[in-house]
């Protein structure tokens, strides 16, 4: 058997029509999963578990991908509030969940795992447009 | 009607027996819930909601703030995975939740939000034990 590749070790490779930006220390990609708008991916391009595993300096510049990523975000969706979640617990490799929440949303004002719902996918021409408005605010 | 105020921006001066330690930006504090033991908060001593509202000296400070706190209560617990989780939907001041995550727990791999479950107080004296383990850890 040949062990299984982490799948964010692989995810900027194998999926290009859902890249948004590369940093310094991180790639930003959107979920193709839109149930929330914006719900967006935004991982390290070491792999690596916890954020005292990485280098001052290095986690620095995370932290100011993630502020610029969740600006860009708040911009383009006007959400009443971004929620950033690192957790791991299945796939051990630094990704944050940046999610715009709204006042509107079926969960608000709960935690966007506090109920199941069903995935909402888009068109490839409806993804490229999302693309596009955040990677212009993030310019 | 008198306004309510802000719950974190008071937490520090009225529960002082959950007190684990006054950094830089943040106080770090124990989450009276101890189901996920070790269940911390780290939140910021200015009240702002949002990352990007705040200085990019203070930010850097609050991730290094951040990952102390989360590799100390990984040590202390000897925990397989640190999740942290900047929400604030009903709390717009800047709080983290740290949870050390067990493969025993019983919510395991799934995020604590997935399942709701009974709180699980300590005795005084457990908290007071608690506490002095994270702030040795943290010296």
């Amino acid at each position: 058997m040949t062990p299984q590749p982490c799948t964010f070790c692989v995810r900027w490779q194998e999926q290009p029509e859902f890249r948004i930006a590369e940093f310094e220390q991180c790639y930003l990609v959107l979920n193709p999963d839109q149930f929330f708008s914006g719900y967006c991916f935004l991982y390290a391009k070491q792999h690596v578990a916890e954020l005292f595993q990485l280098e001052q300096a290095a986690r620095s510049t995370m932290m100011e991908e993630i502020s610029r990523s969740a600006q860009a975000l708040q911009r383009v969706f006007s959400a009443h509030k971004i929620n950033y979640e690192l957790l791991g617990n299945m796939v051990p490799h630094i990704h944050w969940h940046l999610v715009p929440r709204f006042t509107t949303d079926p969960l608000w004002p709960r935690p966007i795992w506090s109920e199941a719902h069903q995935e909402l996918l888009l068109t490839p021409e409806e993804y490229r447009q999302r693309i596009a408005a955040i990677r212009q605010e993030l310019q």
